[in-house]
């Protein structure tokens, strides 16, 4: 450790009180590994409780050319928020950065530190008959949502992050410790470029979200949920199209789960139990929500039947068969998936998304190129088929003939990235976003004058490569 | 004219054609004047049809240094799209820029060329059931709907242009004629800092889009309309948050019309008789509409009757009256008032927003600083209250016994702008974007550090200064 790290980590502690500088391996344990990807060590784990200690840290951070990691709640699957191994960072958490949740009921808006979780935000949001609607298997900070643009299991209906997000505090590299002060509750403003939204999605490389204002929904009052089969990959869409046809603004989720998924989850799980007993479990289902907040004592609906009389509709000829369920047995079922997979070997994950008509087409020429040349392998996907979003999930078995090899296994990445962007004009990261997990792929598919402005705005906003580990340029 | 600028004018005329180099005083006129503010000449209109042919034109005029203005459909409000009074600029039009529609029915998106107009863009779009859902007064061009990030009157429901944003190309300043091409079909899509944000109601001065991918919506298979005259301003929040809560998901408007405007239409446009006759006209009263795009036959939906029992239940205590119509009857009101107002003298319009819940509160103080300070001032109010914007225009009766002055307007103008940003947490342009008409209000309410860093991105992209006359730093 030279002199000046051990100077500024003394400036830290006076500032931030020792307990809030982790140096002890054991405390900064949680901090140094990601939730899938990104394992390292860094000089120490700062936790600042306050906006101005933000400040004050990147301040003297700056001062000792002292490079920082941004964390919220290290939920991330990028490895964006984890130090890397050289051990020279520190880590910037923001884990204590939630005294503030401000409720406007009228404006259906809050305002809210970086640091708050999903769930504490919902359990302060439902006493008012509002939430905050960005459906996720993990529980993240609404700083670390911001960062990544998550999206969720709704989007169809609430949209993203961006699209719910009103206003913005940012603490900037440079000049070192500028607040950047966005923080409306406007739904309208457009008074020049909505520099917000440069935090968004940017893994947290562009500056230091402190607070947030969100739009906020009402909580529906009833919902109904099927688990429906359709005839074929081609039928998902037309389903889809049926939905969105006959339920409208009511469809809040149209999820796709693989037959080989739902046996994992069947498998592994347990309490779950088939749905669709006694017949075996399906090719391919898909999880068909609806929801509504108006009133069903005024407006009469009955989502229930609105749903079964549009299913009845279709079947014999888009819909085999179909399960209507309590929400929560068949969400269980949806949110269950990625833990299932995980003990059926060694996972490798996808994210990827694309136009929602050429799902049912990617998914032929994604199996069709496993069976093909990694027959071993044993696809487990499911995916957001209302928002293009897909897992196209798969699993290494313990038990292959072939040991499993990281080498393979990113040639695999790089092939089926290689299909969705460039043959099905979609994505290589849908809602995890992009951090060094990624970057190189980042460099793959990016254009070069894509790559030039965002990395020239970068150099514009961190100029001495100080914050974070993803460069765009 | 300089014999570089005639240099130029031959080589553009042999790019484009000579038809396509408007210089006769005549042909220019339409783009040379702005359709609220704005009145300048320049040197030449250019009109390419072609994405390619913007490419020529940003690089001959960049090598010969010379400015441009970028124009949609000329309906902007802020004076960003017509030229200055110097006469050095060109105006690159991009109305003949509209060969290209392509409709992606499953996938609820479009790509459209930047200067197709909204009118056109929903023609192509309604033989599929879809449509493009930001109800504007005018007929912008799609580029131009990006350029201002447009709101209109059913924003609650279907966000605004920003929210519907799929992809989008731009062709770049900086490299000179570097095309940037983001024209993905995406809902979710996260990797790296999302760019086409920085275009999205950035005035055109960034660079010049042309071509966007846009989410669509389905038709509504049912409205109801009605037009509410609360108990007083705070019931104009009661009735807000009612209708929020009892109907939900089906509230696409909540427009608020004072008294006086509403008085100005009946007298000024011709054929609209007064939907409350034989009462006089009240106060205030807002417009309230419900849609569905779901099935009536499927769901028993009638959202007639929904709107009639919600208004019922709030009848001598919320509501005081409220005449359920046809929507078409009740829209043309709405959207005769600006042209309505004009008729009553000299109209200081206004388009701020502020949250919702201050908006009451608003609407008072600024009633009072009128009374109070230009007692010969007939404010003339309508806003969106659902999303919290306002238009608190006014008029300057040429009957009034004080004569106009534009420095009392500049001053009325001013004192209005800082109650609602400095006393109401609001913005001084809600959806007309920036310009040179309130260049200096944005100058006087925007932070050293957001101006810096929208500055310094302007830089990147616009050195030389050549595109555009509005500099944010």
């Amino acid at each position: 450790m030279f002199n000046s790290t051990s100077s500024l980590l003394t400036a830290l502690a006076q500032l931030l009180g020792a307990r809030a500088v982790l140096t002890d391996a054991d405390d900064c344990a949680p901090y140094f590994k990601g939730a899938r990807y990104g394992d390292g060590s860094a000089l120490a784990v700062l936790r600042p409780d306050t906006h101005e200690q933000v400040v004050e840290i990147v301040r003297l951070c700056a001062e000792h050319s002292q490079a920082i990691v941004l964390q919220g709640a290290n939920t991330g699957l990028v490895a964006a928020s984890t130090p890397d191994a050289s051990g020279r960072l520190m880590v910037l958490s923001l884990d204590r950065l939630k005294r503030h949740i401000e409720i406007d009921a009228v404006n259906r808006s809050v305002t809210v530190d970086a640091g708050v979780s999903l769930q504490d935000l919902n359990e302060a949001l439902a006493p008012h008959g509002l939430f905050f609607p960005i459906d996720l298997g993990a529980n993240p900070s609404i700083g670390g949502m911001i960062a990544a643009n998550t999206g969720g299991a709704r989007l169809i209906k609430y949209g993203d992050v961006r699209q719910n997000l009103l206003g913005l505090r940012a603490v900037l590299m440079q000049p070192a410790g500028q607040e950047l002060n966005l923080l409306s509750a406007l739904r309208k403003n457009n008074t020049g470029p909505d520099l917000k939204q440069l935090f968004v999605g940017s893994s947290g490389a562009y500056g230091i979200m402190t607070r947030a204002v969100l739009q906020v929904h009402r909580l529906p009052k009833q919902s109904a949920t099927a688990l429906v089969v359709p005839r074929d990959q081609a039928a998902v869409l037309e389903l889809l199209q049926v939905l969105e046809r006959d339920c409208g603004e009511f469809l809040s989720a149209f999820e796709g789960i693989s037959g080989a998924a739902l046996q994992a989850v069947l498998q592994h799980i347990p309490g779950i139990s088939n749905p669709f007993a006694p017949e075996g479990v399906p090719e391919y289902c898909v999880l068909v929500e609806l929801n509504s907040t108006s009133d069903p004592a005024l407006s009469g609906i009955d989502l229930d039947s609105l749903l079964m009389s549009c299913l009845e509709n279709l079947f014999g000829d888009v819909v085999e068969n179909a399960v209507i369920g309590r929400a929560e047995d068949l969400w269980r079922i949806r949110h269950a998936i990625s833990e299932a997979l995980r003990h059926q070997g060694k996972m490798i994950a996808f994210d990827i998304s694309m136009p929602r008509s050429r799902m049912a087409q990617f998914r032929d020429a994604g199996l069709a190129l496993i069976a093909d040349n990694y027959p071993w392998m044993r696809v487990m996907d499911f995916g957001h088929w209302g928002d293009g979003g897909c897992h196209f999930n798969m699993v290494w078995p313990a038990s292959a003939s072939i040991a499993y090899s990281s080498d393979v296994a990113q040639e695999i990445r790089t092939r089926i990235y290689d299909l969705v962007v460039n043959e099905f004009e979609g994505s290589f990261s849908a809602e995890h976003g992009v951090g060094p997990y990624n970057l190189d792929f980042y460099r793959r598919y990016t254009s070069d004058a894509a790559r030039q402005l965002s990395g020239g705005i970068q150099n514009l906003l961190d100029p001495h490569s100080l914050l974070g580990l993803t460069r765009f340029s």
